[in-house]
């Protein structure tokens, strides 16, 4: 369920298991970029675009860039809350802002992450406009510059 | 939930999502071994043996064998529901035997698995009873032949 | 290089870092499953089926069936020398046994693994024979039992 | 072996499997940082640093932040080709900088990465001073502020 729904962002919560750990005792850094792609594909999905749908059309968004800073060490069996926001628009181009959370919105923070995503036509690979009229339920994400917070 | 309370089982429900797949279009081989990790770690919760007595205790159930078998594929944006059963006890060592299936219980098989797991204690990495009465709850589990379905 | 050119065997060494560990202090025992597959894929290579040759043709082993015994546990940073060895073929299916030890051939054993794979033909998803004469080079091997050692 | 003795730098050459790649036919963007661990590893025990002496002191390199951008896609059976280079030390954070590259040295370019580092004394967590004389050694890299190319 959306936060506030006229909002483009939603709350994932993921419970960390002996796979995401490593032997230093806590999750391990790369553990934290799967959640940040299960949060994505559910904001993707709030949003009209499931996976489902980006297997059938092979419209996909693409990793650009990815940034990731570590706040404090999630530990085995923690319940990490994601927020994720769409944060910018462009016409092939979007960026996703996500804030990892110990169990709520209100919880210490473990790892802000910021990603940026371009829609790719497969097999083709070209790039192509988002098949989303995002830029017209959001238009105060348009035309900011990607890569600020 | 337990889908029977009285029987050591229940249900797990998971997304797949594209760090799962490979290139050939569907869910990767070992990816299942993590959904079954999942699953099984729910089992062990609804047990009575959460992730975090774990960690507090040293007592963790390490795997000693996994078997799988691949029936039919996953594929991305696919939910797998696994059913977890306890289904042999020793002293140290039990068994846990998994379906993995599409979407419910009543879904297309995607794999069956069976894993033994043996009661560790660390840091010594000393063989342990399992440190719940499963025994008492469970009595036609005891003295089964391991590995057997 | 195969330990026998004329037997259907390699050697694979592969080092294990933090992200193949957990919070047990030791290698997760999902990390194996890749380690088999860098192997078998090395195998493969050495047998006139390299990755690069399976994407072109579409034509790709597919696990169908994975046992894997865990003996001693690994720790980071060891060296793990892999024997992997086509041991069964069949029209469609074959079967590669490894043996995963500490540093080399007669280190300390950590686990073993039994897989057994279909030859499929991607996209369509069709069984397909194996596209080697493997059959013709190892006669030995055919018509023997799939899943015995 | 390092490409100038002299230079806190190496090159690491790592192939990719069937397991790195997802459903749009690529290596998936979460593999590449699996790709720098091995890499930022290796150049760590070039630099007198090796993981069996992290485990056995305690002293570990924790990611503090990852930045990577993505150029251009690798595909399965690649073998990529990663530079490492220590550029940047404080008292207790370091950085990292990483080429991704087809092949070789002068291949194209997959990715670019930058990671900043702490040096953590385990298990009480404590920030920690670089166990190892960097500054002495390369002087020139003290100063310099992170998160710079």
């Amino acid at each position: 369920m959306p936060l506030l729904p006229e909002l483009p962002e939603c709350e994932t919560k993921i419970k960390t298991f002996f796979f995401d750990t490593d032997s230093c005792g806590l999750v391990h850094n790369i553990a934290y970029l799967r959640f940040v792609e299960i949060a994505r594909s559910e904001l993707a999905e709030r949003l009209g675009w499931p996976l489902k749908e980006m297997e059938k059309t092979g419209l996909v968004p693409v990793v650009v860039k990815t940034e990731i800073v570590y706040k404090s060490p999630a530990r085995l069996g923690d319940i990490i809350s994601i927020i994720s926001r769409l944060s910018r628009i462009e016409r092939v181009r979007f960026q996703i802002d996500f804030e990892l959370r110990k169990e709520s919105l209100s919880g210490s923070l473990f790892a802000e992450c910021r990603q940026i995503l371009a829609c790719i036509k497969f097999p083709e690979r070209k790039p192509s406009p988002i098949p989303l009229n995002w830029a017209q339920s959001y238009p105060w994400l348009v035309g900011r510059k990607m890569g600020k917070s």
